[in-house]
């Protein structure tokens, strides 16, 4: 899709181009943009309305400052499709997370304007730092570092810890902070609380100047008065301007509130604030999804809505001509609100993620038994663990990427501690078109080395809701269930609970000529492997381990006694992951088989299709169906030879 | 060591029993309490300074509060001895941080009055919040939650994340910010400058008063004053002091500064504080090492000091008779400086442990280039990534057990951008008397699956030089060095500094009965194990990996081609670790080996010296002679049948 020939932006390539236009030009630029983005991302999905909230601090960004000489860090990035089309890549946009097309984050090694890879949130402001230090060291004085940050990415933890060193750093920091009240869903807090009041009230900057207005007119009343308006003036000099607004009180120069959607105003304080050298803060008031009136109401639905008519705003929904399986993380909202009912004791967790894991559905049906702590995944965890203390039984729902930023309060607050607390991690696997930083790649590695850890991961709906509830009973201790992003597989998902119990897998098929060991849902590319594999005359036994901690040893018993062949198979890193978990029962055992591992190779998966990268790493029906023949081929050729 | 008879102390075993005082006791109480800890700790040694500073404190806390009933949470923990003498463990203290002893830190299976295990910082708020919202949840109103956490701690990313979760819960929580201005090296960071202000200059509280009785004089000159006055006031009430004040912005209410050695003050505060409802802050102001001269003096010094003369203050050292090896520490601090000076862009970074690290030594020699960026693993990752991304190579040191709270920014900042930062991992494998929290046991495992990443680590003190000097030659990417805590082996270690091919393993020594595989420092255990082995007729070979990603594959297949019997042998978790590596190469390469691999088993392991846990964990020295002599009686049994 190309832009309209006779626009400004069809004119504009890079910042350079952007640069030659007047300050009145740019609202009509940001208009374009704002227009090609909602073309684009209307017929090709993606974010949506977080980009266009930042349409105008975009391009006054791009004007005011000279990128790429300045350093431009988007936090999380999904907010970033005006800054990629206006640095060199509005022509590729439509390949926007699709294979092989560009990343729906920035990227370093996809732009030179992309100075930072992001996808996670919070990181914008250490970076900016680092950067920031990095060009005080080598005497780049005139280089600017902006972070744009949204209020929700600044609960998080490492966003603190960046602004507590940045403030004591003389380095040119400007963090912008992106003042929309929403993450994915509403954001939600105390700093969410404190941001509205500064909004909504006088700002800051006025109301010093009016306490100071005043108090001038007060000492016009005589030498007695003076005398007092001199001593307030000093306190609070001395004392409380020192001490108010949070970020002055970390050393950072606060500007704003401002309109971040006038691009002029905009553009002319970006370039004051670069005159001041130091870390300071602008904090910037935008409406997620500025422009498209649906996505400014609903701004939940509207974060990434997939298709939809750009005129109309009807979302468009795949033609459905039969039940459909549900999503994983829908059977995971609606079980939970059954297990709830049934067990005082449960809670729900998420950090900031209610409607992508769905635990919306519980904090609508008992919101008072159901936690959005914000992006905060370190504190849900531990929270989680304050409540597990008490006899509670709280299920924390992160996804397996973000559980990578609680993993020391996996260990320290919940493992060692041996608290009943229930991880459940949602977009467990290769995530799909989110790319690299989002595959639930090696939780499977870092949680099976843990102590007191249950590890569990179910092949459909049925084992996924089997394991919630077995999870909950009598005190199981940390109890990890993990599964993919996307849909289950049994529309009839909606069946009795039973109990699993720990450390059993189960036998799918049984057969003769190789076993195929599965952990979670790809125990279905086996199953439409084996049958292939059977009409083509090899018959395979498959076996669902369901835990990879505890093994079943029973089972592997059984399986290493009767089997020479073995290939495992995991949506999860082969380093560390459950084929080895299996390779260290065989050598603790002295078997001595073949054992093949199919699962993601130890390189960076980028992003496409869950099918097409289940394909790629070589773990999809397909490739199982090609090691089994590999190996009855092996043996064949062994037993003519001999 | 028993209490002197004849003391109050001598009759307080619980708090119950504390509670029969009076008031006007509890001074006396403390000068016993803080008696007693310099007693039992001058001649065991454990922490120091952090409990001597708490003692008003903890006897304040101990008289108002109904422990257990109400949560009591120590933030890291070190702080808690004067609390365990309190609480029932008077007479085991002796046994403080000794093997089969009690524990250095709070630990929920020694006393119903640890009510959450710690370690690591900046647990606390999110521990009470949630035991304070299962409390809300219960129904039990009157229960209180406290959190104790020192300025230091208050840094971390998680402390906010409680803090900002907590403003907008309606549970009792109660924060005691212990403000000592320390960590164990000297608290730094814009937070650490805004509580001194606010310390130094008048109490927020008493601002506030002021600024309203000269207004309130103000008032008394006419009505035109008036008039203006309530302007003032208007603006004043309206907005500074709803954003005034770092604590109240986040919707907690502020209390102090205090005196936190004033015992009866103290207790009164905190019966006062009981009765409001809702998450409140009390800010105290304490001196770390308070009543023990020495250790008020240098209090980074006296935070662990070993053992001393409890009169004169003499740190006790061992007798010396001749050159002793280094810290591992010490060559880290030290070669850091030397690389620093050949290699302009080497900067160092550590989350407050200049002096745990030794990284103190680069920031005394060149200050510009050593980061201490406080109790902040997460921004220290991010922060290394943004100086990386800027061509510089940062040495971002993190003790193995904390690098898990940055363990999201290691991939997705660092790996996934491979990115050349130089992860350098202290107190790696178990770390001895600090306990299950403190061991660095897991990091085998959760590095090797990140792709991009190197892991090594060296087997004495001129490896680790050697290991530093590769990691910053010419662009390497993520390169983990994991090195442990304690002396190394080589007294003269100061040896010119040469490259080692990533991924290369070396022999050192040839065998033909059994080969031994190791990582690190373990290898010395090898080389006794072997040494003892031939004198029984054994030959083994052995073999120092050095890296566990890449490995060496020339070596291996030398290995696995020479060798049926072979025993793999870490300072690391079994589950995943380096033994784990080698059966994935053996898998992979269809080779049929027995392999014993030793290494922390699949357990929390205590407290101890590190050579009673080695020992109990079964990877010692002699722990390699059994394995090998097993494998050898095997053998000879197996010939001896055919």
């Amino acid at each position: 899709m190309e832009v309209k020939t006779g626009t400004l932006l069809s004119t504009i390539n890079y910042p350079e181009d952007l640069k030659k236009y007047s300050e009145e030009e740019l609202e009509q630029i940001c208009q374009e943009l704002r227009q090609y983005i909602i073309d684009v991302v209307s017929v090709n999905g993606g974010h949506f309305g977080a980009s266009l909230g930042v349409v105008e601090l975009t391009v006054a960004l791009h004007y005011a400052l000279n990128t790429p000489y300045d350093k431009l860090i988007w936090d999380v990035g999904h907010q970033a499709y005006g800054h990629k089309i206006l640095t060199g890549r509005k022509d590729q946009f439509h390949t926007n997370r699709i294979i092989n097309g560009i990343s729906g984050f920035p990227k370093i090694s996809e732009s030179e304007y992309d100075t930072f890879g992001v996808g996670h949130s919070s990181t914008s402001i250490s970076a900016a730092l680092g950067m920031a230090v990095a060009s005080h060291y080598k005497g780049e004085k005139d280089r600017q570092h902006v972070a744009v940050i949204g209020d929700g990415a600044m609960t998080a933890g490492l966003a603190f810890e960046g602004l507590n060193h940045a403030g004591i750093e003389k380095s040119n920091v400007l963090v912008i902070l992106n003042d929309n009240c929403m993450s994915i869903d509403p954001n939600v807090g105390a700093l969410k609380e404190y941001l509205t009041s500064i909004t909504t009230s006088k700002s800051y900057n006025r109301f010093r100047d009016d306490v100071f207005n005043v108090l001038t007119k007060l000492s016009e009343l005589g030498p007695n008065a003076q005398k007092y308006v001199k001593k307030i003036q000093k306190s609070i000099k001395g004392t409380l301007l020192k001490q108010s607004n949070l970020f002055e009180a970390l050393n950072f120069r606060y500007f704003g509130p401002v309109d971040g959607h006038d691009v002029k105003r905009l553009a002319a304080i970006i370039k004051d604030l670069s005159a001041i050298p130091g870390p300071k803060l602008l904090h910037c008031v935008t409406v997620k999804g500025k422009g498209f009136a649906l996505a400014e109401k609903d701004q939940t639905k509207w974060h990434a809505p997939g298709l939809f008519d750009k005129i109309t705003g009807e979302i468009k929904k795949p033609v459905i001509d039969k039940p459909q399986p549900p999503k994983y993380q829908d059977v995971f909202g609606h079980t939970m609100v059954e297990l709830a009912e049934a067990n005082s004791k449960i809670v729900g967790i998420t950090p900031a993620m209610p409607s992508g894991c769905s635990l919306n559905i519980m904090m609508k049906a008992m919101p008072e038994r159901a936690f959005d702590v914000g992006i905060a995944e370190q504190h849900a965890v531990t929270f989680s663990a304050g409540l597990a203390t008490q006899g509670l039984v709280p299920f924390c729902n992160i996804y397996s990427s973000f559980m990578q930023r609680a993993y020391d309060q996996v260990i320290h607050d919940v493992a060692i501690q041996n608290l009943n607390v229930v991880f459940c991690l949602d977009r467990a696997g290769l995530a799909g078109a989110d790319g690299a930083t989002h595959h639930g790649a090696y939780d499977l590695a870092f949680m099976r080395c843990i102590p007191n850890m249950t590890v569990a991961s179910p092949m459909n709906e049925e084992e996924l809701r089997n394991m919630m509830y077995t999870a909950q009973l009598e005190n199981k201790g940390p109890f990890t269930i993990r599964y993919p992003r996307g849909n289950g597989m049994l529309p009839d998902w909606k069946r009795p609970l039973n109990e699993i119990q720990v450390g059993k897998g189960r036998k799918v098929c049984d057969g003769e000529d190789v076993a195929i060991l599965t952990i979670g849902h790809v125990g279905n590319f086996a199953v439409e492997a084996c049958k292939e594999l059977n009409s083509d005359g090899i018959n395979p036994a498959h076996y669902d381990l369901r835990f990879v901690k505890p093994l079943d040893e029973e089972l592997l018993h059984d399986v290493f006694t009767r089997f020479k062949n073995i290939i495992t198979v995991e949506d999860g890193c082969l380093q560390g992951g459950m084929g080895s978990a299996v390779l260290e029962f065989m050598a603790d055992n002295g078997y001595k088989c073949n054992v093949t591992r199919l699962g993601i190779p130890d390189e960076i998966v980028e992003h496409g299709e869950q099918p097409e990268l289940w394909a790629l790493c070589g773990y999809d029906t397909a490739a199982i169906i090609q090691a089994a023949k590999k190996i009855a081929v092996s043996r064949t050729t062994k037993i003519m030879a001999s």
